[in-house]
């Protein structure tokens, strides 16, 4: 087999559909995000981001900063081994305490990213559970589906927030048999939010355990931000909860926050926590000082929530066609991917603004999109420039104003 | 179906077996490796680290800690995205051009993890090769038997360095079946290794791409420390490597180096890389620092040996029964679970020792040990403490002397 012929020829195939991905290669700025160094063919220029999963600015707030520096003073730059071979650290175990109380659970577990964190979690649980069945949402994420996937578990699919049809499938199940209910609170992509009380009521009420993804809401939402769970008063019932230290909170990693008996088991059965080289204890030292700001300034997600409610308005009285989000993410349709490739290839051309198209495998062809990320750190200033930019974009590319808004 | 039940009877077996896991909590000391602070139960006190991964103490590194703080403060502590959403960073690409020189390759691929290197690379490669049949060394690491597994190709194990064997099986398949070999450098547990160029030179013979684990030799063989392939000369023979930035690089972070265009199908198709925020900025910039300081600088890599080399000597002198290893791990032979557990609970107990027990599902049961991992900063006065120390507490125990040695 020519195994160049054949990589060559699938990048070709990735080419022609508009879908190749070349990455923007930025250099962050502490202190002066959204604004950041954009590199290329050797030249460089200050941009404005629009499109950082930073959602809060932690990863340049001073705390967080201090917190990791010093850390590394202490107590140098890596870990040194896997957690159960001379790597857990003082500040692991802190951060996972931290963890355990944001999320009202007895213990929390710490993995080297959101997606171990799921992957891991739910293929253990899936594979051990003896007979386990897995009903995942039809919009979960890509390292959900890994872990159910590869847990070799009976997998059902319930439509994207349907209550009626993950009851469907519920009902006719074994009622003897393991089942876990996987779904997310914020889906990243559309902005949308899950009914997590009752996905959890009809987990329980078919026996089975709720597992929560809230990746895209620990820091966000809630009085704490503890995530949607906390906002809407269902912490208690969800069984297993999974996030990330890398968006809200400005650093790197993931983590699972449970039950203590769940948390032990996973960790000492899941192989992608067992081994592999646990965090530098400065990422949990920073993601420590990060969280306990961010619990503290409920203020951020007051801001955070205004400043995308008013690009929302902003861009819908320009009549860009923004896609319907109850949350801080404000996706605006395309439709086809070269087309949102084009559109943010002259954003930054001409007006020296940095989105990523986001297109399939990310989200379903034909609904190709920019996905906007207001922070609290975005001005009127920027929003107005952004629109602008955009309609001048739209203009240009014949795109249709108001195709998929409202 | 009671969870918290079968979660907890599950741990009591492991309990029961003498295998339920213990992390020891450690407080790293910036300068004063192999030193740490050990707690427990809220006292704390000075131990010697025995069995850290962080091979030739880089985590404490001035170097790697200065640019470690500097990218911080320049650059903040997240990278604000996936790779391909905000997250590609200038230090990324510097980092993934230092890796792609060190094993003279095209590219190189910076993941979250050598874990998930292994995992995503094996599982996208053998997922998307159309009938693709992976081989792999029964002693292959959990990344790579889960990247395996999970890609559901055809799965063929070859006896651990077992050159017949592999012949045999890859004469039987199909010539034109895509196929890839995939073994490791250093073995961890018991510190062999594997002949490259011989089973590099058979793959290549049937049409298979050879895959390597350079996990536990980059950074420690070779001139410049590319590993074991670069010591045998057999560099130019590996398609594909695959190393950590966790280990002698004292950081964390795993890669893969190749062909530009198997990296690039790697980067634009595998789900653990591409659907999981890319590695903070300021750790690909001490990752950086770290490699082109240990490449620099072989005389770290002669004094590493010399360390091992002593240690091995010290070990067998005193009639403790060593396993036989060619490499800087000095495996030492319990046979036993809770009994290995015992002398390292000893060690530290009496001796302020810190030595992690080894056992399954990490090293076959019937074979658990203890791992000791001599760095070019334990002295002789500290192979000496560890020397006496074990022998009261083979005596302590009754374990034999000299029982697996030579
Ligand atoms: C819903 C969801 N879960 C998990 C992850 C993975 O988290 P991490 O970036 O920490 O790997 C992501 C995105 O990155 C995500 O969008
Ligand atoms: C052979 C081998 N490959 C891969 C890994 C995973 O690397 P990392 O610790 O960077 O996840 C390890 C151990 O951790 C290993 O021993």
């Amino acid at each position: 087999m020519d195994y160049e012929a054949f990589f060559a020829s699938h990048l070709r195939r990735l080419h022609d559909e508009g879908r190749y991905r070349v990455f923007a290669e930025l250099e962050r700025v502490a202190g002066a995000f959204p604004r950041a160094r954009f590199h290329q063919d050797g030249t460089v220029r200050d941009v404005t981001v629009w499109c950082s999963n930073d959602y809060l600015a932690m990863g340049q707030h001073p705390v967080v900063i201090e917190a990791m520096q010093a850390a590394i003073g202490a107590q140098g730059s890596g870990a040194g081994g896997t957690r159960n071979i001379s790597g857990t650290n003082t500040l692991h175990v802190a951060l996972e305490r931290e963890l355990a109380k944001l999320h009202d659970k007895d213990a929390a577990l710490v993995f080297t990213s959101g997606y171990v964190a799921n992957e891991t979690t739910l293929q253990t649980l899936g594979a051990m559970l003896p007979g386990c069945e897995l009903y995942s949402d039809a919009f979960n994420h890509a390292s959900m589906i890994a872990g159910i996937r590869h847990s070799g578990a009976v997998r059902k699919i319930f439509r994207h927030n349907d209550l009626a049809h993950l009851e469907e499938l519920l009902k006719v199940a074994d009622p003897a048999t393991p089942k876990i209910v996987a779904f997310e609170s914020v889906y990243s992509m559309d902005g949308d939010i899950s009914p997590i009380e009752e996905i959890c009521d009809l987990a329980h009420r078919y026996g089975a355990l709720a597992y929560l993804d809230e990746v895209h809401a620990v820091g966000m939402y809630g009085a704490r931000g503890a995530g949607v769970a906390e906002r809407d008063g269902a912490l208690g019932k969800v069984d297993i909860v999974q996030g990330t230290l890398a968006k809200a909170f400005g650093v790197v990693g993931g983590y699972i926050a449970s039950t203590a008996a769940t948390v032990d088991f996973v960790r000492s059965c899941g192989s992608g926590f067992i081994f592999s080289t646990s965090m530098p204890p400065a990422i949990a030292g920073a993601a420590l000082a990060s969280i306990r700001h961010v619990t503290a300034h409920p203020e951020l997600r007051v801001r955070h929530q205004e400043r995308a409610a008013t690009l929302k308005r902003k861009l819908a009285a320009a009549g860009l066609p923004i896609m319907p989000s109850v949350t801080h993410i404000v996706p605006v349709f395309v439709g086809d991917a070269a087309l949102a490739k084009q559109a943010t290839d002259l954003l930054m051309e001409r007006h020296s603004i940095y989105v990523q198209p986001i297109n399939y495998p990310t989200v379903p062809r034909g609904t190709e999109r920019l996905r906007l990320t207001p922070t609290p750190l975005h001005s009127d200033d920027h929003m107005e420039r952004l629109v602008e930019a955009l309609q001048d974009i739209w203009q240009t590319l014949g795109l249709s104003l108001r195709a998929a808004a409202e």
